[in-house]
Order: C-alpha cells, then sequence, then structure tokens
C-alpha cells in the first residue's frame, strides 16, 4: 500500500477511470469534475490517493485558500473502497494530508459530514478534530 | 452606496486599515491575513465590499476551488459595520456574491454560519440557502 500525493503528470486515463469508479460508490448519481481541472496549476487543491498493487482504493483532496480569517484547508471527497475499508486506510490518508498542511503553513483544516457517518467522525475525532457549533448551509447553481 | 468586487490595483494602505477595523469588530483578537495575500492571483479569493463615502462598511469573500464532487464556492468573512447594520447591505453584497457565482459557473455555494446567529441565518435561508445534514468540524494548526 502507499500513500501519495497525486501530480497532473501522473495523471493517464487508467488513473481517471479508477478514480471515477471509486467516486461512483459515493455518489453514483452526481456529475464528477475531471481530474485534469483539479490537478491545474491554478487550482489550488491536494489529491492524496492510496493504491494497493496499482490500483486507487481510496482518495481525500485537501483544498487551501487565505481568506481575512486564515489560510484554510477545506477537505472533500474522501472515499476508501468498500472492499478496503477496516483497514486504517482512511486515517493512513488522512494523517498524510494533515502533513500536508502543516508543511504549507495553513492556520486551519475544516471538514463536513453528515451527522449519521458514525466511523468518519470517530476517525475526524481521534485526529483531534472537534464539532463546531455552526450550521452548513449550500445554495445549488446547477 | 457602491458594491464593488477588489481588485489588488484597488490596494491602499487606508482601505487595507478599514478592513482591519472592520473586521476587529468581528473578532478583536484573530490575527488577520492581509488583503495583498488575498488579492494574489495564485488566490482564487473574490473581495466583495460595500463603501459609503469612501469608506468600506461592509465585506464579504468567496473562496473557489474544484473538487471532484463540484466546482465549490465558499463564503467567508462576511461582515458588516456595527453602525450600518439594519440596512439591507448585508443582503446588497450576497445578491452581488451570488451573481459573480454563477458568472463563474460554479456548481455549488457552500458558507457555515453559529446556530446562535438569527439574523444572518435569515438571511442566507431567504437567498435560497439550505441548512444541510451535516456537521462542520475544525483543527486549528496554529
Amino acid at each position: 500500500m502507499t500513500i501519495d500525493v497525486l501530480k497532473a503528470n501522473d495523471l493517464t486515463e487508467t488513473l481517471q477511470r479508477q478514480v471515477s469508479d471509486l467516486y461512483r460508490q459515493l455518489n453514483a448519481d452526481n456529475k464528477q469534475r475531471p481530474l485534469n481541472e483539479i490537478l491545474a496549476p491554478s487550482n489550488n487543491v491536494l489529491v492524496i490517493i492510496c493504491k494497493i498493487e496499482n490500483t486507487i482504493v481510496a482518495t481525500a483532496l485537501l483544498s487551501t485558500y487565505k481568506v481575512i480569517s486564515g489560510y484554510r484547508g477545506m477537505v472533500d471527497d474522501v472515499v476508501v473502497d468498500a472492499a478496503h475499508r477496516g483497514k486504517g486506510i482512511g486515517r493512513k490518508l488522512m494523517e498524510r494530508l494533515l502533513n500536508e498542511a502543516k508543511n504549507m503553513d495553513l492556520d486551519e483544516i475544516l471538514l463536513f459530514t453528515g451527522h449519521h457517518r458514525k466511523p468518519a467522525k470517530a476517525l475526524y475525532e481521534s485526529l483531534g478534530f472537534e464539532l463546531r457549533n455552526s450550521g452548513l448551509y449550500n445554495l445549488k447553481i446547477h
């Protein structure tokens, strides 16, 4: 098992297909943004992947931006292949993501997760994340 | 009253000082990131400001990034000068922000706000934002 930060140069059709198939487990209906857009230099997003025997079995993304209140990282698209859960892969991905965030000198990392997702919440809390007394609101444009 | 998107070329010491003073109303203790970092071309953040008689009385920031699940905008640092509340400035700022988001072809806008902040929640809901069944977690690095 290897955990790496995906670079634009690493991108192949096979890799894109593996990520698409994996992400479909999380949400079969949602439109996906392709990795070449995500890895464009103008988009400040780290893509962390876990590979087992040359197949991508998990992803976690960290988007970074500076606002007045700090240099923030937002975690999205944390997915572990259903066939590989319970092996600590989510924790390893998140530990790598936190190391990258520290090296980038971020002030704070944010994430949101459904109130019903107990294993995810337990993982994030064990890594030091704290539930804030805030509600998350969204507005779909498309 | 004017509502504008602040550009790096517009930045002056006076303007930075006005924004710092304004933001201190929201949070007197927090360290602030300076506007020149926020307006750097590599940082994909729109700074929307409201001016009355050449003084900045309100800000709202929109950070944009692409992840697998979509092209997202995150709203931060929405502040209206205490002396100018109740005049609909927050709504005008947010309407401008939503227009910019539509022009950029974002899929979705996110924001979070304290459960106790009733006027802010009423404003966001009236603009079409919906409370999601998710918890917001954070991890401070600094």
